[in-house]
């Protein structure tokens, strides 16, 4: 438990439970992943904002054994055994046809789908940047249910783009492992950069 | 106030406080923001996760006219106005020199420095990647200390990092407005896309 520190509104305990003391689990408990809490963890986060409303971020839940094989096949050679035992593991992925969606996501500004995303280089470095952002809070609402999150990057992209996104439209952002934190579940934690060595002033 | 989901542990305060009753804000009051609000916030999401613990993102406040002055020139013309007006701006951007710091960071796997990141360009995408994560983290801690935040993406990016990055080895994310919201600070909610949408299981 850490010093509540006055100038958030936070309280200490969601700090805690989402910066402080929440940390990148390498192994897991057996106790399963419902939908209803994926859904609570989506229902949360979709608020959270990107460019545009524009909303790139697709999830694949791998739930069936064939699928966990050919993932774990993708997996760099570290990222494989917690990929296989994880109870859940969801790909996150940027879906680069986004802009067909746009209109309905922004009715004050429809134009914006011709005006800013008729070029798909165009399309995929927005979908990249604003996927990034949704994985982060996709990250922070694993947390919010109580549950740790273990986000990996260590795969073979294009392996994993055509296995599990076969329209050729979707760009894997991360691959992140769910569940209750098990035996040995981390390391001890590395050092952040201060504050100092991260803000600066003009 | 929302109805609290019993899947999620993050009590229903928080959830508001962060992502329901959170919005992005085009007008701000006067309220200054001062640096202890900003060293608790980034206190706060310093602990978020990057791959190989980089985190990449550095931070500049935008406090002198003058700086103000050369940022709102390379922002996009709707944006102006915002930028000029909001109590706090900060330019959010990636250091993609990341890794000169990777082995104080990463205190049991000092080889990744080399390992993984001797080159430029590898490290720019992972910079890019793991910055834009961070930025989501900075936005939802900018919530938490009960200041509304607005994210851009419209302005000159080669401009901001010739302006502010006078070494070359920026690359700017973000722009983020900072500060109380103001009157008419938001349009209606935009849409979010379902649970279904976004979700599929294999």
């Amino acid at each position: 438990m850490t010093i509540a520190n006055d100038a958030l509104v936070l309280d200490a305990a969601a700090q805690d439970l989402l910066f402080r003391e929440a940390r990148t689990a390498n192994t897991f408990t057996d106790e399963p992943v419902t939908d209803e809490q994926l859904q609570a963890i989506y229902d949360l986060v979709k608020y959270a904002p990107t460019a545009f409303n524009q909303q790139a971020l697709r999830v694949v839940l791998v739930r069936s054994a064939e699928a966990r094989e050919r993932l774990v096949a993708q997996m760099a050679d570290g990222n494989k055994a917690k990929t296989s035992s994880a109870p859940l593991v969801a790909i996150l992925a940027a879906d680069n046809e986004f802009h067909e969606e746009l209109p309905n996501q922004l009715p004050h500004f429809p134009q914006a789908k011709e005006m800013f995303f008729s070029e798909r280089p165009v399309r995929e470095g927005s979908a990249a940047f604003n996927g990034a952002l949704q994985v982060g809070y996709f990250i922070i609402g694993v947390r919010a249910a109580g549950l740790a999150a273990g986000p990996m990057t260590g795969y073979n992209a294009a392996g994993i783009n055509k296995e599990f996104f076969a329209d050729g439209e979707h760009s894997v952002l991360a691959v992140v492992n769910i569940g209750k934190p098990g035996e040995d579940a981390w390391f001890p934690r590395s050092p952040r950069l201060s504050y100092d060595e991260v803000v600066s002033t003009v």
